[in-house]
């Protein structure tokens, strides 16, 4: 059986908002006799990604398939056999913190074993025989197994072009396993499966990424509870004694009710309500989230835990009570609760940018898309008890509009974000459509224009839309700017920063941070000639960082890192390098682009202002010992070893001391 | 027995808050031996009203009475006897949801059935016997029954002219049960009495309303627990999980303890405190509600029931704990709490302005003051499991300075209110006095001056006497201007207002609704060529409105429908009528001021933006289907029917398209 199914498609990145209706091609579709559908159309938005200046691919790997010639070619030899058929059965042990060891062939990280039924993830092995083998053969991973009927209605709006077809979740070259596959046409190549509410099948893929022939379908395989609440993360709520906890499911609020039950490790737990969000194709501004790399996100739900004691450990699971009156429970986490504002203890905060994701499988990872996102995380997982709360200042999945990748990021932060609050900040990935109101006019978010990241994670914005906010943490005081969108003078986030600088009470926070996706300070990246920042940054933003003494800028966007003296209008203040103490009279900027996304270089000025550059995987750790004393490291990812370093040491009068541009004048009147 | 008294005063309506001490008349006052009082002195605030031009009578009824002419000729032979003497102490019924039924001669609206002791209405035969009837002859309902005393004191000042006398709460004229009554001096009448903290009696008058003659005056009827908590309205508080309840009572903190025992229904029932709030006479701005239209308000209660689990039925009811620790509870009352902001459920919304009240005993209908209220009413209670939230846009009760009207507004809403958050705008009938800093110098509101409308009912609003809020509810978002405040660029509400909308996430909450009492926009009202809006208005406003992209503004203060096309400076942007879809570049302007006033007509001249008309009473109610499909329904007070309708189809990426003056600049970097 050979069935032949073509789409011509022709797509103009930057105006399809204008013209998109009347661009789209025409299209078939075939259903087979069986329930396996093929005929997968995948629109190429290579176009979208303006990165690739960053050094590295740069390339969202699942938009290098050339979908949109994917062709039928069933061969009635040819098979893809996956087991076990049905996940999540087994005894699965409770990953949190970490100890390495393995069941079968699997690595676990796990700390505190805890035993229970089911789990999120399992290894699964695909057995792939062909008779055509070749070197370029792949095996992608689909999800719903039925990947066209699921994303097709009869009266489907040609906006949606190409109707049929949606990206596979991940793949693998068939060869990976088995370097004689070519010869043999036999391959056995193991994917780890998170559960993503629906169910899974492999399809074996002939020509390459550029002209992908489907030859064989395998059997579908699925979780046993798919809709069971997972991948928890929590967030600072609006006020210090506030955890906010937010996690998938695939249970509507008509459902099952969605709650955490909680409470002080080792007393009595109560139970708070928790709301619901989704959101439809519909939502997205562009390709290929509305397109092709469209996947129903489930439900995500938010609980606000509210009046908590300072410094206490707290016990948490997440609940659904179903109309029946039973219950699905996720496994038990804990977290230890913010400090008062302004108390005095040991406060750990790490900050880095443009994490990415990897799979643990090696699926997708030819590209070496993000190289080091598992590295960071690993480090973070195993320095877990040292960190206190977590800043992941944009750019986090990289899904570029493939929706699915969010589920495997959550699943991937999990270790860190179901422990410590995990606080983002919007970057290009995330926000940016051309003509939806983003700063900039690229499609980097891959048509996603923010709602991924807007309701995937909860931050405590006014509107999350607008994605800055303020956060208390014990002696610190951060604000965090959303560079996604206008922050010039004049304009609502500028109103914003300015408020949130002056709201800190630097005798009880004197460690006042300010933080955003984009380099709105300065950067020694190559594409620049000496000192890079976004247009118009430094020129609107400086006076505030000045007026109200901010200790630290940090930013991402730029893979790699870097940080500079104190400065002020393109002058360092000081010339110290690593001890800073007395008056504060301007701002270090830190750039911590290299979370995990292939790296970027440095341009060939050197600065009197840039005292310490570095391309390469890591992140940074503020730990606040006291009021007078903070220390900042640089740790690479790779061994978790500290590479750069500066300590501020000063006093109270030194904050309030006036300096260039920063203090309110005074009055002559005694 | 006969007396005569006679007091003559002059007013100068606009002029009376910087000389009325000086304009005071002469008078005396009687006190015959029995506890009856009399001699009832009404000033005449006829010239209050500026809407008579709206059609219809537009004057309070109980303005009518030329009281400040009344005279005391009691007639030995004339008697009034009102029955029963002791009213709430039958098996009563719960007055919920819509089933009818009559039990003696009186009608009732019922659903769910529930026997509880006591009452707080019930129906009063009153007989009449006078030797010297005439068809003018009217019989007056007062409360306090001993309405001279209670709100006279020995040194009263005399800004209080005329000190003694108080309106009554209403009449009906005698031969309204008996046409021959001009003959045979025989009446019997029946009133619907509601609990209104204090006791009654009846007074029979002759000479009509223009030269009223107390004839006689009837034995004293109260209810069993006058000071019953009563009349429960729900608002939503400042945070979507937090529901408000407010009611009236007449126990004062020190009496007893406020509070209501609430929980989800079925579960075990928690205790919330209540505020406690009253004021006095010397609150009011001028008169009647400073002269003869005052009366004692009782205590208004507001609890704040918090943490609401969304979707949720919950029961309540009110209590007031003595101090001998005995209880005084009202009836069992039930609501649904609030979807979470962003929720993907039904939503239904109603909005409508200008209700008025209405008398269910026919009592002061003969002026056809607010025909259209209690149908309204009644069609809302019929609709209620398919509403959500109410939002009365201003002009409530018209009570104008008579206090009592209060009282008989907010029972006249408690099946509605006490079910659903009953949202309220203030309107010129609520706050206009001159000279007190509302926008408009009538004196619309009878001098309450906003007093009542901030005390009985609450709204989130920052300051209660600035009447601005917005208010989550799932999928809308929703601003509430205070159209008798200023509302100009520049000013507090209009930072506000752009606050407001600027914080919608569209995302999330899609539907932004922007709503005043006043029209803002665009009306076809007839006292203006074309398009009529208050002055400034629309110059000031439509660049809010433009930018943040409001899909429907809604304005009450004309009292009829109409609807616009989506309009932006005067021009509609779209030349489609009924199913609007696409980018967002226009606002859809409704007027909804038929919710129960007389009626206004329209103006000769036919605007292009004005897509639909109707000159009757009537109600939108607005249903989200999702986040992408939105209804507006007219609905006719006398049916139910749907008469006018509107869709708007949309998604996501149709706000964020940047629209003419409706986009943030963007820069030129990627």
């Amino acid at each position: 059986m050979s069935v032949r199914e073509y789409c011509s498609i022709k797509w103009f990145d930057h105006v399809w908002i204008t013209s998109v209706t009347h661009i789209m091609g025409s299209f078939r579709f075939f259903l087979s006799l069986q329930v396996l559908l093929l005929s997968v159309f995948l629109l190429n938005p290579t176009a979208a990604h303006s990165h690739t200046k960053y050094g590295g691919d740069g390339v969202q790997p699942l938009s290098k398939i050339q979908i949109h010639r994917a062709v039928y070619e069933l061969h009635e030899n040819a098979s893809v056999t996956a087991n076990p058929v049905l996940l999540g059965t087994k005894v699965m042990y409770h990953i949190n913190k970490l100890v390495t060891f393995t069941i079968s062939h699997n690595l676990f990280i796990m700390k505190n074993m805890q035993v229970l039924q089911g789990g999120d993830s399992q290894w699964v092995t695909v057995e792939v025989g062909t008779p055509k083998p070749s070197d370029d053969d792949w095996l992608a991973v689909f999800s719903p197994a039925n990947f066209n009927s699921s994303t097709c209605t009869p009266n489907y709006d040609d906006i949606y072009a190409p109707c049929i077809g949606t990206a596979p979740i991940k793949y693998r070259f068939a060869n990976e396993s088995n370097s004689a596959y070519a010869k043999t046409g036999k391959a056995s190549l193991k994917f780890l499966l998170i559960n993503q509410r629906e169910d899974f099948s492999f399809a074996l893929f002939s020509g390459g990424l550029s002209n992908p022939k489907v030859v064989a379908v395998s059997n579908v395989i699925s979780f046993a509870n798919p809709k069971a609440p997972l991948y928890p993360r929590l967030a600072l709520g609006k006020h210090w004694d506030e955890m906010t906890v937010t996690w998938t499911s695939g249970y509507n609020i008509d459902e099952a009710v969605p709650f955490v039950e909680w409470g002080i490790k080792g007393e009595s737990q109560t139970r708070s309500p928790a709301g619901t969000l989704t959101f439809t194709r519909e939502s997205m501004c562009g390709p290929p989230a509305r397109t092709v790399g469209w996947r129903d996100p489930g439900f995500i739900h938010t609980s606000f835990l509210k009046d908590l004691w300072p410094n206490s450990l707290y016990t948490y699971k997440l609940g659904h009570r179903l109309s029946n009156s039973s219950y699905i429970w996720s496994k038990s986490y804990s977290f230890k609760s913010s400090p008062y504002p302004g108390q005095d203890s040991l406060q750990h905060v790490v900050i880095f940018g443009d994490m990415g994701k990897a799979e643990q499988d090696r699926s997708n990872e030819y590209a070496d898309y993000q190289p080091g996102s598992l590295m960071t995380r690993d480090q973070l997982v195993k320095d877990l008890d040292e960190i206190d709360i977590v800043f992941h200042i944009g750019d986090m999945a990289y899904s570029n509009g493939y929706i699915s990748q969010w589920d495997q990021f959550t699943s991937q932060v999990e270790p860190i974000a179901s422990t410590v609050p995990y606080m983002i900040a919007s970057g290009n990935h995330e926000r940016d459509v051309p003509g939806t109101g983003s700063f900039y006019n690229t499609n980097d978010s891959g048509g996603e224009c923010g709602v991924l990241a807007e309701t995937m994670f909860y931050v405590p914005a006014e509107n999350r839309a607008k994605f800055w906010y303020s956060a208390d943490y014990g002696m610190f005081h951060f604000c965090i700017a959303d560079s996604e969108h206008d922050w010039r003078e004049g304009s609502e986030q500028y109103k914003f920063i300015e408020k949130c600088l002056a709201s800190a009470d630097r005798q009880k926070q004197p460690w006042l941070i300010f933080a955003a996706h984009r380099v709105l300070g300065y950067s020694s990246s190559y594409w620049n000639d000496g000192s890079f920042g976004e247009p118009m940054a430094r020129e609107n933003l400086q006076k505030l960082w000045q007026k109200y003494k901010v200790d630290i800028a940090f930013f991402g966007h730029v893979h790699n890192y870097e940080r500079t003296c104190p400065i002020y209008q393109n002058q360092c203040v000081n010339s110290e390098t690593s001890h800073y103490s007395g008056t504060v009279n301007g701002t270090i900027h830190v750039v911590v682009g290299g979370g995990g996304s292939h790296l970027a270089g440095f341009g060939p000025v050197q600065t009197s202002w840039s005292l310490f550059k570095d391309s390469d995987f890591g992140f940074t750790k503020l730990t606040a010992f006291n009021h007078t004393s903070l220390l900042l490291e640089y740790k690479k990812s790779s061994d978790g070893k500290v590479y750069d370093s500066f300590t501020i040491s000063r006093n109270y009068r030194d904050v309030l001391a006036c300096v260039h541009d920063g203090c309110e004048p005074t009055t002559l009147a005694t």
